[in-house]
């Protein structure tokens, strides 16, 4: 362990921390790999000149040709994995800004039982009952927000990590099946001692392979089956967004902290938002509500 | 560097020496990468239980269980990418024998050049000269295993790591493409404060994917254009086989080594091994000669 740093992170958000650290080490380990690829591809070529054998010199030159791409394959994906790796650090950013609106609402509720059994009486009690009516209204706007962003995210992670899979995957068949041909250049019948190899007449048919190799892999597109989300009217508040409320938040500028702590006034009832300043929790009252249960059936 | 006693290899198998080493470092990236992504993958599954999200639980569970299996493809991968590097270095110890053979002949050459400067006249020429053509019949047999056996344990080496390219990636599409419709399977739609999210309904089709990808599994085959070797005649002396020359193989034992410092006598041209004992260069005066030429014209 390095550092404690990652240590103080809020209790909310310490899984996907750590989550997010161990894929940091996944990622090394295919930059790694593809390093090592990379450079055992020019050592089999290397070594392929050194044999001092044409066919073997060829070969094993569009050999490490193929393997250094598939080598560089192993980096593209590492570069998606750390695409991925940053969509998982939005949902745990939202997790840590989250802790406090926890924290406060309990902090508030704990103060009013102590002093419910210390001073039954105390004029504080009003106060606080109050403070925590308006803790709990900002606890539900971001617990809204943990969710949205949460569910909307981790489809968003999981549609670039396994496309990255695909990816790679097809890419690496694509070079090596085209590797096996090449393979099937080289005579390997065994010679006896004094025998000469005859020349090597397949050069041109190697090349053949790689320029195919190429061609293919240009002609590369993606063919997923499509992860849609229906999180396309997310807000920048996190919450749907309405044609409407699009102004306010472009004016309000937005992310969860700033939605949190500007929300302490007008709140009526902890349990019901629908008539919160539209200000505060923009998209509430005035969004078109979304319907869940509609769009779930339509998957 | 942890050891210098790679520096110690022969010359001709330095190349190949380093090339195997490096492969080392290839076959531990990926097993590393094999350990983060299981272990991710249960971090995953232990953070969705802990949102309290049923869905999120759920899903997070069953992706868990898929990209533990993408996982474990990349172990399988470098379990085969040690198959491959255990047929480089059958070349590299046949290299590193034929390296004396090389050394000895090169030696009594030198010795002849220097004895025919210092002492034209010396009766140790001729003792010299012979002992040359022996090691060059020697040497002749050396190159020609060396030849074979690199041949085709190239052809066989990159066939197994292209298969092994092949199957690692064909098994991580199946599973990459059922993890997408798992996550097809979590609604996104963002809600409001105060909002709950309707109950997960989809727990049983995500079990069901998970059976389909099980059953995929078990049922992939490999489908790869062959690789065919023509060095399936090739006997344990590293010669081509034919049926009166098994039985001598057997008797002499083989390898390469034995074979060079076997064959110390009746050599009558350095150029011409068909007259030699066939004892010591078993096949090469009774096989059937290999038609190189023509094999060649039927790949």
């Amino acid at each position: 362990m390095a550092s404690l740093r990652g240590m103080q992170q809020p209790e909310l958000s310490k899984k996907l921390f750590k989550m997010i650290k161990s894929e940091n080490h996944t990622i090394g380990a295919y930059e790694s790999a593809s390093r090592e690829r990379i450079s055992i591809a020019s050592q089999l070529s290397d070594w392929g000149e050194a044999t001092g054998d044409d066919a073997i010199s060829d070969i094993s030159d569009k050999l490490g040709v193929l393997l250094s791409e598939l080598g560089e394959q192993e980096d593209v994906f590492a570069q998606n994995l750390e695409d991925y790796r940053s969509i998982l650090k939005q949902i745990r950013n939202t997790e840590s800004s989250v802790q406090p609106s926890r924290d406060h609402k309990a902090k508030i509720s704990d103060e009013i039982q102590k002093l419910k059994y210390k001073e039954p009486q105390s004029t504080k009690l009003v106060t606080l009952e109050q403070e925590l009516v308006r803790a709990e209204a900002q606890n539900l706007v971001a617990e809204a927000q943990l969710t949205n962003i949460t569910r909307q995210k981790l489809k968003e992670a999981y549609d670039i990590h396994f496309a990255a899979v695909i990816e790679r995957a097809e890419k690496q068949i694509l070079l090596a099946r085209h590797g096996r041909r090449i393979l099937n250049l080289l005579d390997d019948t065994p010679v006896v001692p004094g025998d000469t190899r005859p020349a090597f007449e397949h050069a041109h048919q190697a090349r053949q392979v790689l320029h195919d190799a190429e061609e293919d892999l240009r002609e590369w597109t993606p063919s997923l089956e499509p992860v849609p989300s229906s999180a396309t009217d997310l807000g920048t508040n996190l919450m749907p967004t309405s044609p409407q409320s699009v102004e306010q938040q472009v004016e309000t500028g937005s992310p969860v902290q700033q939605r949190i702590t500007g929300s302490e006034k007008g709140v009526s009832n902890a349990g019901q938002l629908a008539s919160t300043d539209s200000r505060d929790v923009s998209g509430s009252s005035t969004a078109v509500q979304p319907e869940p249960s509609t769009s779930y059936q339509q998957q």
